[in-house]
């Protein structure tokens, strides 16, 4: 005989709850799913800074039913009253995860252990937990670097995420824009927008990065991104082999891919990109080549001579690839991931592959900007589910000038 | 038994048969339907301003299928050695046009009668010619404008088409770009040349077109599409009864659709389109509420004051429509076609609706600046079968505030 | 000295407002406008058919910005605990609107008038209502209807709107898509889900409007448009001119703009779409076409022979037109409007104009898919506050075949 | 004193000059430049399997300036009078190329050494040749793969490069669209097309090769892939990590990137993914878990199970990756390479990131078809600079299960 007590759980959650959607949200995943539920108690914030507080008792078919919707509530930032300590089981080799795993959301995210929550640290999406119980740490771990041994946190329970509030009051360009994506936005305001939250964020120390693809110097933009690391703007820059080839290939010959950029020439140069490449080899480096007084403008130089890190990630398209570029794909991730460590502010310039790659790597709370000519690339890019992500389409080359122009206005941001 | 000279035609072209791709494009519309031929005579232009000159006997299967490729041989410049008169045919009725009738192409063209060539005055694509033989002048006509007993032209024969030339020689922005469409261009770059050929059209008395959709509002560069009016740089406007209305709606109230666009606010004022509608049909007109204080910037405002001609064009989405707005489209393509009657230049921003209509009224011998952020828009405006088209992808919300710039800097245009 | 009193005022709201957003909505609208609130009860629905019911106090700056709040507030459903009567004023003149005109949504809105609730017939976004007192009823007109003396309401006071609720229950295609819009869908599941849709609507006696550009017959799918009508999908077509010039132009003579639809052939027929032209007008009209055994497949021979009302609303850019193309604007959104009258599902093809003409004509209870190869215009069509509107980005020459294989499977709906 | 001689260079050109566009070509390079020219002698084909032939008098304003003139016209199949031998340098180091080293075409090569024209093997773009004078042979390199001491050709002399002509005759699909891109245009008459041509590849033994990225699961797709590979028209696959991971996903559990795809559920299994990655790490390989009867249906499974040769390319983005997924860029570019040598077909699904690889590794003689959603991708991979490439902008979801239609009513296609 069917009872109602073994398929149903009570869970509990706290927040801005009408607000932030959260409870919608809940309500969402057990109706989508046939669930049933009743709300035991409902405590309104009557006021804007006061959380609501939610008592629902979750009702399922069965017990995978239930067990699935209380593993997507828990992922919304609902707990059980009393809660269980998580479990763990050592991976069994390099690279292989026991069954049921957990795999993570990039909210923030805590464990229940030994009677306390754990933060768990570099969060992203979709990767493992694993848990030090003696170091009493837990870290967010992508499979490839999973070691045998690593204790890797496997259900649902003992979790507690914390999705992001929707950022409220001074109404910054985040706010303005939320999750709108469209071509038919008042453009110069919103460049206006960012810039004044870059400077914001710099001011404040602020980790800014900027995620660029070879669009950037074919659309003549070089110099303008070149000018936003001069001014200050830029703690780091994660691309690939082709920004900095066709970088220096403008640098050097005034072309990109061979085509000039400053006169309207129609004869290309099919073997600037190569020479470019071919100097740097032979240079040893980009930095020798800056050096060897070769080298003395755009992206790469600002760059260097300001001594900010970057990372370029090697990809199949690659001609070359020049000697800075990694050419192995588990190593780029970690420089990847190192350069984004702490970034608040994340902009992502015309390039569809490292974009995805750097989303992935970034937990919700990070801001992003998403600059992109195709639509699709910017609504796939600033869909995270969060408000910290807004999209533009626009090309490059005259977001850039115009981006220069009011940064130009604030100077350079003295850290606070 | 089949002889050969019944489907065979000797024809003959003159002009940069080479440069210009005519040659070419003749043998492939004979190969491409299986025709065949024999080239009697090619006596090549030696240097680059010398003509070319082909003497070709062109073969068929058929009487039918010899006509076809003759028909379009002759579109692309050939003619026959003794030239035909052309044969022409009353309407029977209004709008109603004979068997056979003629088919225009946009290239300039004359037709043969009573042993003298006639250019056709007002050349657009597929449309009629009816002839007047006692002036001895031709004009090109819509069906909708055809009256019964106009004299219309049937068959194909006694027609010359002269194709546009490929521009050569100084290498202006429509030399370089060509049919090259792409959003990976030195943006700037080409900016500056049109801001040049803008300046060199003004400045020698050209006439300059603007045709131009709503997004110029939506996305806040209404004030600088009224500031190149400003300048003298448009001697008209074609658009709709959206852009009207949105222009009004910013310069009363600051927002367009309801949308704030000068400051970040998120609250919509829904009444505010349909508001500046009705403070236009309480004045009466636009002029009115000029001339009461009430209008004082923007581009319907420049247009005004400035007594430069625009029509407005209605469409089944309009709101309203404004009074000056045209309801009937047959008087509304009369009166785009009277503001373009003789255009040198049109430019076309973020309007696929009347950019169409436009590009269907226009020569091939007019240049034409397509900007849309949709690149199929662009690839489908510019592909005029002509050199002097270019197609621009990007938000039109940063490219008019970077053209202003250019254009800034060369100041308004004397005539010469 | 400045109370509280004066510029705050309780609002209630019922439904369901978690699920369905509306609190959320709510606050949002209060934040976002810097005002304040205090909610003075809430009732949750327990249970999923419980509606929740909430008083709030509403808090603003002055009258004019608490006036602004509770506007935007009364749009998204909330009401005033002791309901005033409405307010009106005759227009001054036809096509003329007094001062504070109320200006609609497209939810279903009633108002409050001799202690009487009346509901507003006919609701579309951003247009007016004009009240009868004597009959005691409501209609929603457009501006260009407004005649001298017409009533027109005031004022946001009185008008209650019932915003839709979120669909449950069964997982039907518009659930599962919800507003998510993306060219990454399973794309066979979707047409599944529609197909499914339409014989259900089709079943019920619902009414299934499409509304199609002249794509359609491009990408060689007229066949399968019009196998749709035929197996009594279809009740009714708004397009404009070119769908119907080149749907006859294909079956009269096999091209569209001249292209060769069936077979892979370079050449062209210019003269074919005017010529098609030429026979309607030489026919009379298209019905005489199909009388004269001319014409005899397509959308148009389809539509006709099943009597199936249409409306082909003219445009700037039309060839010919066509006669049963409707020149007067205003004619042309009265027509779309009667067949618009309470359609349950409306299909959009690959039209940008018409489907925006007719998102604008409909209440947001319509069921709405738009299939768009632009995501652009698939977004803003879609974007329609509501779950009840569905795009997808694809081709239609493939998507058209594939919705045929299954609505042929499901064969012809009679009805219930 | 200045004199001609010293700044002109007579040069020969034999082909199919006006057909295939050649000497047009030739002429744009030189006036384009402001180069100067005089034809020497011009012999047209009379017929249209005869050559033409024509020897041209190059003139430059200084050596530097008639030396990019000739490069860029013996680019286009121009040599001269008396072929001079190619001139080889050692490479001073491992990836480091001379001074002056000649970078490739994609068309056929062939260069002049010790009296011989030596066919170049493996035509690349933009790439180097690398000689070995005693075995009198040449090969295509990539700079990645210049060891030290290697030979590589520099300069421009001695080198004869034929560019494809186009073709003529049956109107296949290719010869249809030429390089028209468009999503206006009868997409079943094309697929269509394409059915005809891959069965007639396929019967004749010609080589197909297929790169496709994940929205062929995440579309519903993955069915249909797999069906053509076991029909036997796919000679070998080249992708990335994540079509590999989501077609075992959807095998394994029904989702891609958790969606389910044949029901329509709300509900995401974020962890599956993972876990298809996890399983697969857990078997050893992808092998391996078809040997355990656990993957038993899609593209992998078909592909292994028909010894069809395949490359995964590692990528940032990628999560995993799977075992089969080579990490080094520059291995994978060799395996790339391997599986594409002598292909005559390639197909590119819905994935810029392996198509641009494909396409930078194709010589100009492999015919292209690429289908994709987003048109600028389509552009850029189809523009190839010949007839041989054709790009369809549609969603592949569509695209798939019509192709295979087609495919289906030929049958398995057996060589003969």
């Amino acid at each position: 005989m069917m009872t109602n007590e073994v398929y149903s759980q009570i869970i509990e959650v706290q927040g801005h709850l009408i607000d932030s959607l959260i409870l919608t949200k809940m309500l969402d995943v057990i109706m989508d799913q046939q669930g049933d539920f009743e709300i035991l108690e409902f405590l309104i914030g009557k006021r804007k800074d006061e959380y609501s507080f939610a008592r629902i008792n979750v009702i399922g078919h069965n017990p995978g039913h239930l067990d699935t919707l209380l593993r997507d509530l828990f992922r919304l930032g609902a707990t059980v009253p009393e809660t269980p300590e998580i479990e763990f089981i050592p991976a069994p080799k390099d690279m292989v995860l026991p069954e049921n795993f957990y795999s993570t959301t990039h909210h923030p995210t805590s464990i229940y252990f030994a009677k306390e929550w754990i933060e768990v640290q570099d969060m992203m999406m979709d990767k493992q937990i694993v848990i030090d119980p003696v170091m009493k740490t837990a870290i967010c771990k992508p499979i490839a670097e999973i070691k045998k041994g690593d204790l890797i946190i496997v259900k649902d329970k003992g979790i507690k995420i914390k999705p992001p509030e929707r950022p409220r009051g001074s109404l910054g360009v985040f706010e303005f824009m939320s999750s709108d994506i469209s071509s038919e936005k008042p453009s110069l305001s919103i460049i206006q927008g960012i810039a004044d939250d870059l400077y914001k964020t710099a001011k404040n120390g602020g980790k800014i990065i900027v995620v660029a693809g070879p669009a950037v110097i074919h659309t003549r933009a070089a110099s303008y991104l070149a000018r936003i690391i001069e001014l200050g703007y830029v703690n780091g820059l994660l691309s690939g082999n082709a920004l900095a080839v066709h970088d220096i290939e403008y640098a050097l010959y005034g072309t990109s891919l061979g085509v000039y950029l400053d006169q309207r020439m129609k004869s290309r140069e099919p073997r600037n990109h190569i020479a470019a490449i071919n100097e740097v080899i032979k240079a040893g480096s980009i930095k020798s080549l800056i050096k060897n007084k070769k080298l003395n403008q755009g992206i790469l130089y600002q760059l260097i001579t300001n001594n900010i890190p970057y990372s370029l990630a090697g990809s199949i398209r690659d001609d070359g690839p020049l000697p800075e570029v990694i050419k192995d794909m588990t190593e780029a991730q970690r420089q990847y991931k190192k350069i984004l460590k702490n970034a608040e502010f994340v902009m992502m310039f015309a390039t569809t592959l490292h974009s995805i790659a750097v989303g992935n790597m970034l937990p919700s709370t990070t801001k992003v900007v998403c600059v992109d000519i195709n639509p699709a690339v910017v609504t796939k890019l600033s869909d995270r589910g969060t408000s910290q992500a807004i999209g533009i389409v626009t090309d490059i080359g005259t977001f850039l000038p115009l981006l220069v122009e009011e940064l130009e206005k604030k100077g350079k941001p003295s850290i606070n």
